[in-house]
């Protein structure tokens, strides 16, 4: 059979769920991973142990791939470019990938194609930053470098020119957006496909705690139609524009007056989809996959009137397993999701998914799982 | 973290899939399997290549997994009281699985606990064979070696005492039974811990062509309550009274005057459950996992009202690579699983399943994806 082999670069709670998600659709699939024992690492037959930094590295491990995907967004542009030069298609591939990696060419082409934006621009220095507050709205001011942050990391929210230094210490360009006044974040994630098929998934409401996501809501509770719609084509424009391949979530404000602005990309499966495993007829993951390779795309619709994700963190016992237990027993139609990851306090080590017709009773027995398996909850 | 490593000796397309629901359990899998190249093999990251018949690769394999279970009944009884001895806990136990290995034990011990059969006695030879069908309906009778058979192998059904010689050649004992008048095969699926938690799947109706299943509906249709109720109690009873630990398929037939005859018992994930991963809130195979470890078991119930499976059987053409895209494009809610087999006639190489509100389009929904992916629909 010639059921081609995707390669994955990075070794993730992404990859592992990817891998997941290939085995019913009999591809092969390949893993660069950091260490054996990343998250993916574990559970995939076909690992390449190196540094994705390293194009040697890279082009041995793409040799006998049909395609690379990725399951972060660190590869740099150039290595990505020298793969396409190799023949070996990149998707999503580096043109397409840069809006995901720099938050300031993402910003300038947003703006190009008339995508609403939070106010914004590159700022040099404090002084600057004071400039850019006075222009608008005044203090707080986002701050963000605009390479390598994730997870609330290389964000700052600051109050004067005073707090402004920490962010341009790393010597990276800075780029200074207004604090939206924001009712809720929402997320319009879509997949779009090589030969321009795409689809989308309903709309999620997304809660951020302390800038990592806690709480993924689908569909978006009382989302005005019209809205949730708009959501949607803003998302399948800026695939088609930018010409993504494979799955683009597109974190979205929801303002008090209304707009939708658009604060992150990120061009892969992501966390704000992982409800979609059991709360889609098509998951993300899957998606992700036939995307890459130019499938025909599954249905992105819910299965259930609600599917809630909530994300395990870390907590203070570095052993969840008896918790794991408890919540199994507690209740029998949770769908627990663990990453095989060493716990540390607040990292990301699973999730947990449920779904139903009654969205308090989904939200409650979700964050009662989460938080037991985090230790937050006891009884 | 404590979570533990499952063995599993057997590396074809159910432990291909039991690896797959054991990712989001956050569980070690290590796989002894024939070849590399096997279905599990594939996609496995901790995979021993090696003989499970022989005792020293088993106790080497079994060293680090904190249980051992089974993608076929092949394994030694003998082989299984020793790595038990060693400390290793065996599930199914060799002292329950040794029913789906022999037929005549089986007979015996449904017998024993008073759970309908058709009738049946080990037979000497043909002569023999012609003295049981006297003693009942007549010929035809039919005949299974009590060791080996599976998928219709090992099994004749005869006429006459001349046509009964092929089964005494391989000089296995051989059990006689009369062939059943039944209206339809169903299955009654459970799954039960080591402390005795069981959870019993709706009852299915499983259709064989050539001695091979080929299509489940789930739920049975227009099977009476009082019927579907005395089905599951009876594999439920099955499984305590045998000690079974895992999933337990019972293949059932029903017959024309409303009793329920055990065909054959399976201990492992089963055909008859394929259905779960995409039609139950929890899957045969997450189940089988959480019974193995002793873990609570996940909720058996349907998630649509009607759920179809279809074998994909090999055909004449050895590449079902456009096949498969051509299946995905006419069905975007077409679920498809691959074993990542090479493609023989009459081979399982993957089952497709469907679900929805309206069984008649369920139903050609599956039917027409597997009979385009076999070749025998071009349409």
């Amino acid at each position: 059979m010639t059921f081609p082999v995707v390669g994955m670069v990075g070794g993730g709670q992404l990859a592992r769920m990817t891998h997941e998600a290939g085995i019913p659709l009999g591809i092969r699939f390949k893993l660069l991973s950091d260490t054996p024992q990343d998250s993916a690492a574990q559970v995939v037959g076909d690992v390449v142990v190196g540094d994705y930094r390293d194009l040697d590295t890279l082009r041995a491990f793409a040799r006998g791939c049909d395609v690379i995907t990725f399951d972060h967004e660190h590869v740099p542009t150039e290595h990505l470019r020298a793969l396409e030069a190799d023949g070996i298609p990149v998707r999503p591939g580096p043109e397409a990938l840069v809006h995901a990696q720099d938050k300031g060419v993402m910003r300038a082409r947003l703006d190009a194609i008339g995508v609403p934006c939070p106010r914004h621009r590159i700022v040099a220095d404090p002084e600057d930053v004071a400039a850019f507050a006075a222009e608008g709205e005044g203090f707080p001011v986002v701050l963000k470098t605009v390479r390598g942050g994730y997870d609330g990391k290389g964000v700052w929210v600051v109050d004067s020119a005073e707090e402004a230094a920490e962010p341009f210490r790393a010597g990276v360009p800075v780029l200074a957006e207004e604090k939206v006044d924001f009712v809720r974040e929402l997320a319009a994630n879509v997949v779009r496909s090589p030969h321009g098929q795409a689809v989308a998934y309903p709309v999620v409401e997304s809660r951020q705690v302390n800038g990592v996501c806690d709480t993924v809501v689908a569909p978006a509770p009382g989302l005005d139609e019209n809205l949730a719609l708009r959501a949607e084509e803003m998302a399948l424009n800026i695939a088609k524009e930018l010409g993504v391949v494979g799955h683009l979530a597109v974190e979205l404000f929801q303002t008090r007056d209304g707009r939708l602005l658009v604060n992150e990309l990120a061009m892969r499966p992501h966390n704000s989809g992982h409800w979609t495993m059991d709360g889609a007829i098509t998951s993300q993951f899957a998606n992700h996959v036939r995307a890459v390779l130019d499938l025909p795309l599954g249905d992105p619709r819910p299965r259930a009137p609600w599917t809630v994700m909530v994300n395990v963190l870390g907590g203070d016992y570095p052993d969840m397993y008896y918790a794991y237990l408890h919540c199994m027993a507690r209740d029998p139609r949770l769908k627990i999701h663990m990453y095989g990851k060493d716990v540390k306090p607040g990292r990301k080590v699973g999730h947990v998914n449920t779904y139903g017709d009654d969205l308090d009773d989904v939200l409650e027995r979700a964050r009662h799982a989460a938080g037991y398996l985090r230790g937050t909850i006891t009884e």
